[in-house]
């Protein structure tokens, strides 16, 4: 069987950049991969995430792997060190999913989750473009060693092995004794402000106090209860619930809960236990 | 014929949200599209339509539709009652276009002119996601559903038949005495102010003053003529004029209407007649 | 070898428009192309090109069509005069390239390094929507031709044979004594400054002062070093250096030059040299 009948059948290529919509970069990009890998499927994640924040891009990364095709590779640039000796990464892992990105923590959540199998410096020369710039490493070496791998070459002929790649960490949420105080970890495109408090986090510090009824504070704000879906709440009223992410979430229905509250990254959130009001 | 050789002739899933560039939102659909039809070709629409206006991306999709092959996908999610009990839908019509979409008019402009020819309710559990979330319906239910049916999956399949889906409606236009009051209905990217007035309701109110000329106002604007393009103003002149859309629509020459005349949906446009002053 | 087979080996239809993300101006071209080339692969260049700039439009392409195969065919819509008598227009290039588009420079600096070969006039209304309106060639004119370039029609079936096409001039920088002064042409979304000084004429002005050091400077700021990387400078500093345009850009570090300089296009940049003071 000839490749031009199997290539449908292939995994595609993602990508993930904090380009934006307004230039020719993730164009030049695409470019590149369509050159050297005609075939290949290219699928846009996102180019939005917010310019050189590579934590939201790993979260971005995080959220998404896992639904697309086993094999995907995902080509992901958000690279403020571009230029610097960060390094240039390949990545493999056990759960099928391969990543092309700068070593700078991008890939790092979505490859936890995925299991590291084994990950490579892009060094070789003969996989980037003839001419490297020093500020645009996804058009003249992350793209073309998208491709090249995307058409079967190796990982270990992309250059040599890696031990570790940089990890990133989000802080956990912490129990100060009544109160479990978390963090917005993430702004979506809608102002809904994603923490990191899991439903395991939750689940154990409600078990804490039994028969307690919980709220959920931003700020000054009025206490939130916990609903299961945006409808739950009336329009214009902030609510809280678990999201898309499963992590806790303020949301106000049909509104920017970010513009409500004020609230970015790093606004702390808080759960409270009011003994004596049982739930229900 | 193996699929592999037709999959490239076959009409694409073509997709239009609210979800906006900076998340992943509309990759995770894509991988979920990719992940269950690896052959489909998926084309953006839009992703920017206003969070949770309904009624922008009813009409965008009505604008659409038509220039897309017959037998395309169009997977459409603005769903400010994702988590309530409004209904996931699929919808097949006359002219062969088909609709996967919340059941909440968004859909139904384009319906109406493709034709309506069944409707199911999207409740099969083996065409969702194993797990569906109270957020995110696009990747749940929505894109798993499309790439079903894309696959040939019958829609009747789906879930149980609905006699009827929800329906949006446009006002129309009203003459009162002689002039003709129609409204702003659409504000695209360039700020062009889009109406609800066609050219049949126009010509109707035009063959009662025969011989008048017609003028258009908004708000307290100055009256404009209609011209045939935005070339035909000055830079920076406001014009009257009919757009893509095949209807009456202000827009200012190398410039936004909606900044120049401070107007968004809503807002009110006059048609008149000056008896006495022939056109021309 | 028939064509369902081939054809993933074809060059593809790389769009640029200035239509935004909000409507469905480009999604209706997609589908137009879908309807008349279904196996052509479709990539998007951007279609955030400020409103109506065609400057920037012609810059864009002009820094990503050679990262694209040989044969690739270039929809560009940047179209303010559209309505009026500006040509629509198809050109074939040396290089390979062919590009779709209305008269008015925004190919020209692309075709200018690609070589031009032939152009002509899109006139055969077979070729054309059934109906053509006045204010989106894109969608009735442009996206037809393209896909029907792409399906092998002959460039001469188009219309009839140009001599020349419009050129846009960006301005050359200018000597001044001991002063290199050039302006602001493309400011990107990361609002990093490209000026018009390629590395030549910056060699040359250098040559003229053996033994000087040089400095950059944007209005009343401090002067700028010119350093190899983003990354060379203190994040929030600012630095001048030649960025993936191969023109001088000026940059600030982890943020926006075009805010910390209050600039855009056609701020003046000069380059001075302080005898005296050597390099290194």
């Amino acid at each position: 069987m000839t490749r031009a009948r199997t290539s449908g059948r292939r995994a595609p290529i993602a990508i993930l950049t904090d380009f934006g919509y307004r230039d020719h970069y993730v164009g030049a990009m695409k470019g590149v991969i369509a050159t050297i890998a005609p075939q290949a499927r290219v699928l846009d994640i996102t180019h939005g995430i917010p310019a050189q924040s590579v934590t939201a891009g790993a979260i971005a990364l995080r959220e998404c792997w896992r639904y697309f095709p086993a094999g995907t590779l995902f080509l992901a640039v958000v690279d403020p060190g571009v230029g610097t000796p960060r390094l240039p990464i390949a990545v493999e892992t056990l759960a099928g999913a391969r990543f092309v990105a700068p070593d700078n923590g991008l890939v790092s959540l979505a490859v936890e989750q995925a299991g590291l199998k084994r990950a490579v410096e892009l060094r070789a020369p003969r996989y980037r473009l003839s001419k490297v710039s020093s500020t645009f490493h996804g058009r003249d070496i992350f793209a073309p060693a998208a491709a090249h791998l995307w058409r079967g070459e190796r990982l270990d002929a992309m250059g040599p092995r890696l031990k570790t790649i940089e990890r990133l960490s989000i802080a956990e949420p912490l129990v100060r004794g009544r109160r479990l105080v978390g963090t917005v970890i993430y702004v979506d495109g809608f102002g809904n402000l994603v923490t990191n408090i899991g439903r395991a986090a939750l689940a154990r510090f409600e078990s804490s106090f039994p028969g307690a009824r919980l709220s959920v504070r931003i700020g000054r704000g009025a206490p939130l209860r916990i609903v299961n879906a945006y409808g739950d709440a009336p329009r214009g009223a902030p609510l809280a619930t678990f999201g898309s992410f499963e992590l806790l979430e303020i949301a106000v229905r049909d509104s920017s809960a970010a513009g409500f509250f004020k609230a970015a990254e790093g606004t702390p959130i808080t759960v409270t236990v009011n003994l004596g009001l049982r739930n229900g």
